[in-house]
């Protein structure tokens, strides 16, 4: 049963269970939720849709989506023993952090005592997420205590609305609609199956998301977007991009943002975020940033065969839009908490506990020795 | 390379890394940590010894143990934003959320920066959960806000000491001892394969550790030994436990603490906390609950042919020290820490993210709908 040649190779290629809810690179480089592709939705569909996808197994009707958004908007204030916990939260604490410990205090004042409540619990997280990182956010930087009780139509427009203290721009909350679409859902990472493995001790759903929020937290997971960030503002020029990044590239210097695990020959997500990376440009006014960041993606394939994944233009997008660098991540939080519920919902319906074998390597046999003879 | 037939199987026999910490029923039976058996192990060791040889590799000499107790000792004192994070969380809060949390608001507070940190954030761990679970207890429960910087030797001390506000007895703190050498390692259970999921990402210890506590949280996980204790407080004799027992075997009902995933033949850790039990039980005057808890033990083999697992009779064991249930489960963390932790330094050292695939089982495609022409 044990095929030692795998062992330490993070379970690569293994099959760890079933989904119905994504496929990832079935072609080399498409992305589908529920069959759908990535393109129609990102170029069609609102962040609610796709979280009513992915949660409740089909798009909504008009009807459903107003209901379901109605509901999300109705839960958006947050309990004042998560402000006060939030408020003690330092400065300098790392947003993830905040993340995960938002999302286990919430699990200690709404508990979820049975998986008939799962539906409501999984919308409050998702209604709470912005809230929560945007209270200690304004409140540890700012020192202001916001109301996150607004009336935005959108978790995205609601999102910079708490975050710049005013209702973003059409396009603005379209962008948001769009990226929080493409971060939505992506099979088996390690983040999503750290919520299943959780999930299949039939723990609560908070444990779940707490702890997939921990691993989404880690540099080889989430993230990579503000590594992209921390690469393009350096550079002054597309010019300047290019002799730097021919510069790191002779020294193998590590890269971020760049090539995928599964993915082969290109990240289905890229071409829709640089899109509207350029649109925000234009707006903004941008004549270094999305030059620089178009400049990247030529020398990297150029010179290395290495396409963008979705994070590398997501940088430039989230700052034209004020967003600081420090909640890139966040976002992803509030954007993939639907796929990790999602799968958290499927290892429900067909459980069993997710307990692997490892390889031995350590002493067959170890004499006990007492205290005081021991060297 | 992927096994279709494995899918959904929960990787049960599959090898998903390597270990050198621990064999779990290699023999049928046999549990070791780094090769010494657990009889040795709980027979002779303190816990602090346990710990020290899981996380540092060797059994320490009397120089190592004392300055490593030293160490801990020094560490008990709760930081005041986390008594005020405790003092939010409602005394009806589950005591796994209030664990899940407390390790959470500890990254906050004293995030690991780097690696090099890890061991002096995993002896901060090891050092404060008693004062974290039993801070929050006393507070919600009794009022009162306890010092936790106590003098007690050592950490299941410490843990009876703030929970019941005087130093513990001898026989006790010897129990404690034992107790946390028997639940501190078990090679790739579902909680510490958690662990090395959130830590093959590179993320932080405390995001490892909150994530292992939310899968420990669940029932099909920790807490048999809560269920044993639920069931065995039922019976107000060893006959009535006979044909309870009958009758609840005949309606096939699930019955807590006994039978393992790995184990065939018995639970190696079962004799040893039986007897620790039994002293406890004489020591306190008891002739209910031990000898309803053998009956129990007789009966399951006698009709199915299940032995106890390490759960059972931990039951009893708490309750004659006057620990109340619903801190079964924590004390199970303040110990599986160690195994934890020696995971996450074991992962770090030799890493590949943990990354498997699924069984797509979903529809093949998908045509896009307008949202108004859906029905």
């Amino acid at each position: 049963m044990v095929d030692k040649a795998l062992a330490g190779a993070g379970l690569r290629g293994q099959v760890a269970g079933e989904t119905a809810l994504c496929t990832v690179g079935k072609t080399g480089a498409g992305l589908t939720y529920r069959g759908y592709d990535i393109n129609d939705l990102a170029n069609n569909a609102q962040f609610e849709e796709v979280a009513h996808l992915l949660l409740r197994g089909h798009l909504p009707t008009t009807e459903e989506l107003a209901e379901y958004k109605a509901k999300l908007k109705s839960m958006r204030a947050l309990p004042e023993a998560m402000k006060s916990a939030l408020e003690l939260i330092p400065a300098d604490a790392h947003p993830m952090d905040v993340m995960r410990t938002g999302c286990s205090v919430l699990g200690n004042l709404d508990e979820e005592k049975d998986f008939a409540e799962q539906d409501d619990k999984i919308d409050r997280m998702l209604a709470l997420f912005p809230s929560i990182i945007c209270y200690w956010y304004r409140f540890s930087h700012d020192g202001v205590r916001i109301e996150t009780a607004t009336d935005d139509d959108s978790i995205g427009g609601h999102f910079l609305h708490l975050l710049h203290g005013k209702a973003p721009s059409e396009l603005h909350e379209q962008v948001m609609h769009v990226s929080l679409i493409l971060y939505a859902e992506h099979e088996f990472n390690a983040s999503t199956f750290t919520a299943r493995v959780c999930a299949s001790t039939l723990s609560d759903i908070h444990s779940c998301v707490t702890g997939a929020i921990g691993s989404l937290r880690g540099p080889l997971h989430g993230g990579a977007n503000e590594a992209a960030m921390e690469l393009i503002e350096r550079f002054s020029s597309p010019a300047k991009a290019e002799e730097e990044l021919m510069a790191m590239l002779a020294r193998k210097d590590k890269i971020m943002g760049f090539g995928h695990a599964i993915y082969r020959e290109s990240d289905p997500r890229n071409g829709i975020i640089k899109q509207w990376s350029e649109k925000l440009a234009k707006e903004a006014g941008d004549t270094v940033l999305y030059p620089v960041s178009v400049r990247c993606e030529e020398v990297m394939w150029r010179e290395k065969k290495l396409f963008c994944n979705a994070d590398f233009f997501h940088a430039s997008a989230y700052h034209f839009m004020g967003i600081p660098t420090k909640l890139f991540t966040p976002i992803f939080v509030m954007s993939r908490v639907t796929g990790w519920t999602a799968h958290v919902k499927e290892q429900r319906a067909n459980n069993r506990i997710i307990r692997p074998s490892a390889d031995y390597t350590g002493p067959e046999s170890a004499e006990w020795v007492a205290i005081e003879d021991r060297v």
